[in-house]
């Protein structure tokens, strides 16, 4: 097989007809197959069924006694404080544990930002056309609350350890109406890139032009690793109190992806003066968090160390899926030289680059073949890919078997999508 | 024993030596005792402890097959809609189930039409100084969220069929920036004042001069009778449907004193349009609810029936407490002619009108004796109670026993303050 760029019209037909017909073999089968969001599989949650029945109609105590089943206690459960904030390296006082969802807590952020302004400054509402920066391909769902409140998104390239620092560094230093940026540090979504050392530094050290200018750090895989060593990333905190900026970060991760995704605990972590103004909010929003999910989480896990040993268990699962993917990609689309990827060594996805222009058709052919991706351009603000490239895959939901198959239609749609294109041109 | 106002100084004096000496007998008991929140006490809670064993490992499923463990479905579990649907005698098409707040529900409806508008209409935090009708006393939190929201509280009496009606009529069709009004329907929390069914169809018929004017109607205590005969209000939905004013009313209600306060279920009901343009947000902001604490809620309480028959248990607990309170006010202080207060037949408070320009006094006499009770002035927007006179007592939380000596040392301290106060002029 040669790389697609070099074949002759001749062959570039031959090679159509030939994956138009393993195309039209896919297509006979009838499949309907999902791999659009990063959902745990079944067998993952099963991994946390204990969970259901952990609880017992006499244990429903706190350490410090603390009747879990009653109103209080707005920061959440101090053990549950605790477990977070040994994950995330930082102290207990420095976390909020909230409901089930770490979006919910962003967004909340956000809108307490637009009406209320960064700590009692001025309403991000009130301050003209607010912009965030985006490092792409990103989150569909950061992107979304972004366009809820009309906040101009501006995009930024993600490189294999971070994103495109000269230019957040030029462009958080010039506009102050640029008021964040969304991060997912650690196995990024899509593309599953680790920051790196100096990636975080310069984060930590960014002169905002903007005073009330805030990384949005979504460490949503934080300890989601795929292989044995897990990915190390600097703490973001620590690095931003000794860059004097303590107040510049907010931290969010969630348990979505370690219990149930439904109903796991979230966090947020901040600088202590951060969380005291963020504090003051919550007591008006509601009475205090669900404790009893929490307890639930703490007999469970017990500790951090528990957590990690359950994530080695998610890890196995994850494994053999991620290879099958990957393995395939580079089997079918190496040669071809049609397709960039990342090898992810954690998180949640696989994110291809296919030909130019032609992603929105390979996702198209395997829908019509049964199989539903992430819509393309998802990845990118407004659902706008300028490239028309990049696909994020999910291989986490669907059982191996369904994964092999959705991996191998890809590729073939891929490859077909890419020969029509040489065609037409 | 005779009316204060009709005693002589030298009686006077002689009532308030007495009453001291009762008060410093209190004393030096050392009490520490709270009547100050609307808690369940700890043997509500204990109705509901097989919640916490409900659901097993084999048994997160619901109805439709639909796995609770993992992510989806922004508006709840269908047989959880269901269960308050029926409760609130609507459509479970006209519900979304919450998280575990329904303040919180409150809080995010009146955030989203300060930054969004009313179903996109234009945004309240750009309209100038936005208004609320508060009627008067009321819950604390409900005001909390217009302070926090800089949304102007305007005091309306409350009377023992509902607001003072015309009043409301009058305001809400004269001035556009009045954009909504918080109402406890059943039981008003602190009252525990029913609305009639006049009050109702009042509300339903209202004319306002802002067309993004809501009612916000806390149904907190639907279900929460303390007596045999539940009492009836009619259904502000329908009745709004009929007026040809489908949109207005936003109904709140939860199980945060169903089952455990702390890990309930909150919903939310409106017309299906209302609910539809809810959902848009919902789906930006979070992934979906906790529904395997919707499963719990469903197991455990099966339907509405269930449901109801569950409130009788905490009624059972709970009549005992008020009328202690009820009884022990009579006793002491109806022949004083000091003070006025409604007889509740279900919701969580006793309101107490002590003598005018007093009730800050009883609170601190009675704090100073060991018995917390909410501080005076909460009951009124901006804390500021124009008469100094109404306290809001929570019989609930505290055991009967301690229930007794707090009205007792309340009682004492009542009048004493009443004494001390017609002294001095």
């Amino acid at each position: 097989m040669m790389a697609l760029s070099q074949m002759s019209r001749e062959q570039l037909e031959q090679e159509k007809a030939q994956l138009e017909k393993r195309y039209h073999a896919f297509q006979s089968r009838g499949l309907k197959l999902d791999m659009s969001r990063g959902k745990p599989g079944n067998d993952q949650l099963d991994l946390s069924n204990g969970m259901l029945e952990v609880l017992t109609a006499d244990d429903y105590k706190a350490e410090n006694g603390l009747d879990c089943r009653n109103y209080g206690n707005s920061d959440g459960l101090p053990e549950m404080r605790k477990i977070f904030a040994d994950l995330l390296e930082i102290d207990p006082d420095e976390v909020i544990v909230g409901g089930n969802s770490s979006l919910t807590m962003m967004f909340d952020n956000i809108a307490s930002n637009m009406t209320h302004g960064v700590r009692d400054g001025k309403p991000w509402g009130r301050q003209g056309e607010v912009k965030f920066l985006c490092p792409v391909p990103g989150y569909d769902r950061h992107f979304a609350i972004c366009e809820y409140f009309h906040i101009k998104m501006i995009n930024v390239p993600l490189h294999s350890d971070g994103p495109d620092m000269d230019m957040v560094e030029r462009l958080v230093s010039s506009d102050p109406l640029i008021k964040g940026i969304w991060c997912v540090p650690k196995y990024s979504n899509p593309d599953g890139v680790v920051y790196s050392d100096e990636t975080v530094r310069r984060f930590a050290h960014l002169k905002p032009a903007a005073d009330d200018f805030r990384i949005y750090w979504d460490n949503a895989y934080m300890i989601h690793h795929l292989g044995e060593e897990p990915a190390k990333i600097l703490n973001l905190l620590t690095e931003c109190e000794k860059a004097g900026n303590p107040n510049m970060p907010l931290i969010f991760t969630s348990f979505s992806k370690v219990s149930f995704s439904g109903a796991a605990v979230a966090a947020m972590a901040a600088s202590k003066s951060n969380i005291d103004y963020i504090k003051k909010r919550l007591t008006v929003q509601a009475i205090g968090p669900d404790k009893l999910n929490q307890l639930r989480h703490v007999r469970f896990f017990k500790d951090a160390n528990g957590v990690r040993a359950h994530m080695k268990k998610h890890a196995a699962i994850l494994r053999p899926k991620f290879a099958a993917v990957l393995d395939k990609l580079d089997e079918e689309l190496t040669p071809y030289s049609v397709a960039t990827w990342e090898k992810p060594t954690g998180g949640y996805f696989v994110s291809v680059n296919v030909a130019e222009g032609t992603a929105k058709r390979v996702v198209q052919l395997c829908k019509e073949a049964g199989v539903v991706l992430t819509g393309a351009g998802a990845t990118y603000p407004y659902g706008k890919d300028p490239l028309d490239r990049n696909i994020r895959l999910a291989p986490t939901y669907p059982p191996l078997e369904e994964v092999k198959e959705a991996i191998e239609l890809f590729c073939i749609c891929t490859k077909l999508a890419a020969v029509e294109k040489m065609l037409e041109s």
